[in-house]
């Protein structure tokens, strides 16, 4: 049984043919951005590449048992996109968008949030179990929650906006949502760069060249992620007093730092929750730099309804790349 | 369809035989504290009272279709007692010492923890939709997570912990988990009374007093209850990002207060929640003072399977009545 899986990033389409346990038969990459004007067109553009994926699996995608697809922003299980602040998109039908592509017609298509789709992935392919969060830092800060096993959507479809935790009221950073202090403002990628300058490590030092410079002993650097780990642990201890997780999943480019900020997320949730929630395992995601196309896969598998139980035990190679934060 | 409903309450015992619909049929009140060396006599005392309220009702224990009992602390569903901190409690299985009670041999029984349990009441009794958020602000402050219609109890069975939410670092006070700044720390029933006496109200203006004088018009009262509601609006924001609820429902004697904190609760919940998720309702529970009893009678007829939609709409007026912060 072949399905098809769809990352909508910010900066790139990913497709893959893949099978239910998750293996990639075939894959392709295009830097479409999401911000574009003819929506129309990159919605063809990306049946496009299924296609094409699905050719070089030798099958058709009419011949898929379905397909899954990642929106960066909100949208319904029945594919209306109801917004996407990052992609300057609107409401529209992604649904009928891509079911008029030749082939798509009758498949049956899932769709969902990125980040809600990583969380998903993480369960079916991850095993990351019954209760956790997924969060990913990278130019921005986003997470979901699973509890019980099921996504937490919230009454208005807005749960797990991690990023927006306020963590710092003493020196607080603007953020885009119009708050101050918040997560996302204090440490996720861009962050990590102003802080970076301000500190005079130099403008040219991004959140990855940060990291690099923390791990060959800059002390200036090595104290630029120390803090973003108290910030991280702030906003995780809030999180472990209210839902008292088992872990939480870190995806995102500045995961690939976590082992710099590890010891301040540990420190702060140890002053910050309570002794029956503060042992919450934190880990990078075990899904590797393209847990969001993993995500689009688990889409499609829930969606027709197909047990994960038989391969949640199966838990893939992480593969430990770190990439500039500004392209995850 | 009668049912029984035990509220083991820190200072008191509450017991009743309602109808399915939470008609109170007869109901009596102990003040035997759940401190107590003696937990086997506890457990006697609440089935005898449950006895004479059967009796007063017109009917016996053993013909009623279940009781339900609130546990002030961690308790799994089929009543092994996993510890309470405020009433000193160790494990031990609360159903074999109820069951041992005369009239109790077949009867089913169902245990909940208390906040969780005013949070089944708030939604069958008060109509509380899937996606809210009960707690309480008394002695101390504990909350119950509802999520698309469900109690989330977390891995480990400790979600909910609102109370140890850090809502202050400048001026933090020490909370009696071992944090600093907690919301308990800060705006629970005592912290009102000290921070009462250190305003220069004197040491015996407790929560209550404190409203009293406030209602009256005195600034020093009027602006304890306002940073009282500002640390509340910063763990109601946090809740508000990451979980989305409709609405928040406030029980315990502070709640009583409500009017005076709402302002500032507002006001940071603009500040500190995005606009998708600020909106969220912040009302005084509708169960009344006896929310808790309340809960106990849900907990029966969720345990029993008797479904709540039919009785749902079924909204009861609140009891205001504003106890000392002290007694609830």
């Amino acid at each position: 049984m072949l399905i098809g899986a769809i990352d909508a990033g910010g900066t790139k389409i990913l497709a893959a043919v893949m099978t239910e346990t998750g293996e990639v038969l075939a894959r392709c990459q295009d830097s479409v951005r999401t911000q574009t004007p003819d929506v129309p067109a990159y919605f063809t553009r990306c049946a496009e590449m299924l296609a094409g994926c699905a050719r070089e699996a030798g099958t058709r995608v009419e011949d898929l048992r379905g397909a899954g697809m990642n929106i960066p922003g909100m949208v319904t299980a029945d594919g209306q996109v109801l917004g996407s602040p990052s992609s300057r998109w609107g409401a529209f039908d992604a649904r009928a968008l891509l079911a008029s592509q030749p082939g798509f017609e009758n498949l049956p298509l899932f769709f969902e949030n990125d980040v809600n789709a990583c969380a998903l992935a993480e369960r079916r392919f991850g095993g990351a179990g019954d209760d956790f969060l997924w969060i990913t830092v990278s130019t921005g800060i986003g997470g979901a929650v699973v509890a019980d096993g099921r996504v937490i959507r919230g009454a208005g479809g807005c749960a797990g906006e991690f990023g927006h935790i306020v963590v710092e009221r003493e020196n607080p950073l603007p953020c885009g949502c119009g708050g101050m202090g918040c997560l996302e403002a204090q440490a996720a990628g861009p962050a990590i760069k102003k802080r970076a300058a301000a500190a005079g490590l130099g403008a040219e030092t991004d959140a990855k060249r940060c990291a690099e410079l923390a791990w060959q002993g800059n002390a200036l650097a090595t104290k630029i992620y120390e803090e973003t780990g108290v910030w991280l642990g702030r906003a995780l201890a809030v999180y472990a007093n209210l839902l008292n997780p088992a872990s939480v999943y870190i995806g995102g480019g500045v995961s690939g730092a976590l082992d710099l900020m590890l010891p301040a997320i540990r420190r702060t949730l140890t002053a910050e929750a309570i002794p029956q929630c503060r042992g919450m395992r934190v880990e990078r995601t075990r899904l590797g730099y393209e847990a969001a196309l993993m995500g689009a896969a688990a889409v499609c598998l829930d969606g027709l309804g197909l047990n994960s139980s038989a391969h949640n035990t199966l838990v893939f190679e992480p593969i430990i790349r770190m990439e500039s934060a500004h392209e995850i």
